[in-house]
């Protein structure tokens, strides 16, 4: 029998559905999800919490003349599915394939791009101001975690939305956690909220405050009608939002499609910004993601029935937690900073060793860094542990709150340089430019596991000032087996030669060594440095390696403007030093694939780097 | 007779006082804030609000043992008057003299740095934490502005503060305004909480919830009694801040001394996180400012006994306000959004005859620009208007929200470069760097008010994507007379000349040509380029006009690493045209004081760059 899932090309088939063949149709996607999931990784746990929320808005809205921002759009597999790309869902996350987030340029129904978290309401209401501007009369609705929600964005979006009051629909999607168990106090106040006597878990949700007065008795209720102004939080639990100008509806079951249209319905004729509150299971529907959610947000591919086995093998964020829970140990000043990031940053076993010196903060990537210039301001050593991609959102945190003051704040900045998978939105491709550009801060990146603890030593227990040390996602290294104790500004030199400067940061190294090598093979001998600290730069050492080689190559998985390579050109030409420059770089967001694939695309693997430097400088000619 | 004010060497003096007294300090310490602005301008209405606010912090609080974390600083300086800087602050915001902000280089007294709004709440848990950890028993008290609670910043904190649950004060510095009105939902919220039947003008404001119940009589007090969850609402005006997990006294009297100084020693007292909501007048004492507290808000020298008096000269802000308002007349797709900086950014005029096409959308950098990503994806042509410093809180709104979908987003950068008075919090020095890092965005920066004319065209109305136009506080031109349209990354040849290669950026561009000039008087003929595009930059009129010279001076009032000069290199390099080069650009932070005085200090003015150029390239030699 040919499957619902395989009939929906659109709204039309969908409105067909009877309640009993959308929980069938429900059930389906889920086993799709699943599939697609189990083959290429992908976000499994939020995607699985969303599915019946998904159908119930694609029977209320019609797209793409009406839009859903979906917030991060981990969440969006099942709309995929909805807006005809079932079978692209099977090519997920690889070059070329489906990407993981939501992306205006793969599908007209994806309204905006989406991958860091909190965006969402800032969108929205941006698509709702330019509806009324420009006489149009599509709903714009808005799909927010509750994890999301500690997010500074999504709150100065809150209070622009409050005040502008136009109509607009929120659906906070409540699956009680963020990757981990959410923290902070909005998450506790949504766990009230959930439990409170207004809690209904169906269409009683719409019913306004007012209407259930009477339940109360008689004096007391004709009392409550006249203090109209704080009446309301008697009965309704989304009194923050309501107190910031937002109509609250909810909470209702997230798994209850019926019940859901019928709000969403109501909500959307309100002439009124409009918070629907949904309760949903993280996981919901396959019983490995439903008992460790956390387990399941992102995962790479598995077995179906068994589940997802974890390897255990070493990775730079493993390496990372290990050795800075064996820091702590000796030093008792030293306390981590984490924005909800801590399984993937390594940071399990640090947080049950050293509970009062572990701080998640929440989605919160600023204050993550602000508090811990705080920290750091009053006789601690903060180690802020961020994705680079991450790192972004705290850029001022970082000039104004550390740097300015010249605190000692260390940045452990895990996905740095090509991140497998997650695609352009989760690139660690900006941190040398903006962090190289902020006086008092020193770069550092390790090429290996030693060398990743022996900066780390040096960062807490050495270094002044602000300091980031940068590695990648995974376990790709260059092991000099005579690897000397760290130095600031030394730079190493791991192969000698005399006709191309192959410089390097760690997270590239592995690749550049691997051209010298091939180059050698072809009688082009490279002298390949270890540049280790990219800010402040080596200068010297490259510097005589380039008056012997006259020609210098600079290897970095990050931007090429703002990057190390042009740091050293400007140098050498300010010293008089001649030379010829190839720049192995970035110019371009880089789009979503396994690491060998986007690594050959955007010319990062060995083959290509030599493959480039034999074109420019040795084509035709003789080589030894 | 001498005045209490020479009097007050520190907390213990301040002990001793009666309350007339105080009241006496205040009037003594307002006429101080009144003459020393008068003489050097500064942060007169905010600082006059908090005067006894402050007063009565300092009799409560242990300083320097105990912290005030101050949000922003603007409202400090009656702080630093009781902290030994009492005629330093004659000397405010001069080359050498008292910075505008708290900065504990400065003083002692002053434990974090501040500047930018929305950072004293993370700060300050902090090093509330840092107390904690380290076995430390001091008082934290963080001073916010109402203003300041609609950054993102602050809601983070918040959120962490009412889950860490401890010992900290937080006073909320209500005085109804940021620079201009306050808008936006939370401070609807707190007008409300300011006019409701809990506002108590006295100590009142520390009984709690529950002690107040009996007024409303016997019946419906014992009914609330059991429901004590919600009876809270019933006369707590804080109650987005208990649901929150802190503890809400006030609103209360912050011109009352006494009652302010027993909600504060009761505050302290409380072993959780508490907020004091202090209302105060901006302005407060000094009638033109309480009349117009925004022109007061921050103010150059002034006549004390006439007020200031504005000059209505043209600046590139009011030029930037003009010109967007003849577009949008053309363009009814133009939007324009501030994050609360109407008036300085020229915007005035524009809010009143676009209201529906102005979104001032409160203190929240990150939001403005994704708001605006928002708009630009819906159809609208959003033009950003941000201070150079503020446009550094949006880094990942520009890059995930805008430039990753290319979408055409203008920013209009004022105040960038050099910017006087102010001080290292409020220099535009990092912008270059970080908007060029990120694909997809074009840099543009006039030279002249012309020029800026030329440019917002072009940006609104024929450039795709995101794009820049960057441009100084003041009114410093360079006139070229035969200034043609303007061209996407076309350069602008004003001088030609064979010795040297002088590039610079629009804001550098003055004194870049008065360098030319000078050395033109010494035989040095300069060819002098004003870049327009910094990105992409016009590398093939470089590169002509290096091979002619071989040498290159890239001017730039901005960071060196990650500029203009060194992006210039490494293309140079690349293109094997050799050359020597010097960059006139920065590596470190730009400290307070007049312009004049910091273009000479950091080397940007005329004759110190013909001095750099001559010095290091033709000392001792023949010129002509």
């Amino acid at each position: 029998m040919e499957k619902l899932i395989d009939k929906i090309k659109g709204r039309e088939e969908l409105m067909k559905l009877n309640t009993e063949q959308l929980y069938t149709l429900a059930e389906e996607i889920r086993e799709h999800i699943i599939d697609c999931t189990a083959e290429c990784g992908g976000h499994l746990a939020s995607s699985l919490g969303a599915v019946e929320m998904t159908i119930a808005l694609h029977r209320v809205l019609r797209l793409p003349n009406d839009k859903i921002v979906w917030d991060v759009g981990h969440q969006s597999y099942a709309h995929k599915i909805l807006t005809g790309r079932k079978d692209q869902l099977k090519t997920l996350r690889k070059l070329g394939g489906e990407c993981g987030f939501c992306d205006p340029e793969a599908s007209g129904y994806d309204s905006y791009i989406s991958g860091h978290t909190s965006t969402s309401l800032s969108l929205a209401l941006g698509a709702v101001c330019a509806r009324d501007t420009l006489g149009e009369k599509y709903t714009v609705a808005a799909v927010i975690g509750d994890g999301a929600l500690s997010g500074g964005l999504a709150n100065e979006a809150l209070n622009n939305i409050g005040q502008e009051q136009r109509r607009m629909l929120m659906i906070l999607n409540d699956n009680e956690m963020s990757i981990s168990e959410n923290v902070g106090a909005m998450s506790n106040y949504l766990t009230r909220a959930r439990t409170s006597a207004g809690y209904v878990k169906s269409k009683r949700g719409i019913d306004s405050a007012l209407e259930k007065l009477p339940r109360y008795g008689d004096a007391i209720a004709r009392f409550m009608r006249n203090a109209k102004e704080h009446v309301k939080y008697l009965v309704s639990p989304g009194v923050i939002f309501e107190e910031l100008g937002i109509t609250y509806l909810g909470p209702i079951d997230g798994h209850d499609i019926r019940a859901m249209e019928e709000v969403f319905r109501r909500a959307v004729k309100l002439d009124e910004p409009v918070i629907v509150h949904v309760v949903t299971k993280k996981g919901k529907g396959y019983s490995f993601a439903e008992k460790e959610p956390k387990k399941y947000h992102g995962v790479g591919p598995f077995d179906k029935n068994e589940g997802v086995t974890q390897s255990g093998a070493e990775t730079y964020s493993s390496v990372f937690g290990d050795e800075i829970s064996r820091i702590a140990r000796e030093n008792s000043r030293v306390a981590v900073i984490t924005p909800a990031m801590m399984i993937g940053s390594g940071l399990e076993g640090y947080a049950k060793e050293f509970p009062d010196r572990f701080y998640d903060v929440g989605i919160a990537e600023g204050h993550a860094v602000t508090f811990a210039a705080g920290l750091a301001g009053s006789g601690m050593v903060p180690v802020v542990s961020l994705y680079s991609t991450f790192a972004q959102r705290a850029y001022d945190s970082i000039v104004h709150d550390v740097a300015l003051s010249n605190l000692h704040v260390v940045f452990a900045i895990d996905r740095a340089g090509l991140v497998p998978g997650d695609g352009k939105t989760h690139q660690g491709i900006f941190d040398i430019s903006f962090f190289s550009s902020v006086p008092n801060v020193k770069i550092l990146s390790p090429c290996s596991f030693e060398e990743l603890r022996k900066m780390l030593c040096y960062a807490v227990e050495e270094c002044e000032g602000p300091v980031v040390v940068r590695y990648p996602r995974g376990a790709n290294q260059f092991v000099n087996k005579e690897l000397g104790d760290f130095v600031l500004s030394k730079a190493d030199v791991v192969k000698k030669g005399d006709k191309v400067t192959i410089l390097a940061e760690g997270v590239a190294m592995p690749s550049a060594a691997g051209a010298g090598e091939l180059l050698e093979g072809k009688g082009i001998t490279c002298e390949v440095i270890n540049a280790r600290t990219i800010q402040p730069v080596d200068i010297g050492t490259i510097s005589e390696s380039v008056k012997k080689t006259g020609r210098l190559v600079c290897v970095e998985q990050s931007m090429r403007r703002g990057g190390m390579g042009e740091n050293v050109c400007g140098l050498l030409a300010q010293r008089g030093v001649e030379c010829e420059f190839l720049s192995v770089a970035l110019d371009e967001f880089v789009t979503h694939g396994g690491y060998d694939e986007i690594e050959k695309k955007y010319a990062f693997d060995s083959e290509s780097i030599a493959e480039r430097i034999e074109k420019e400088w040795f084509d035709g000619e003789e080589k030894a």
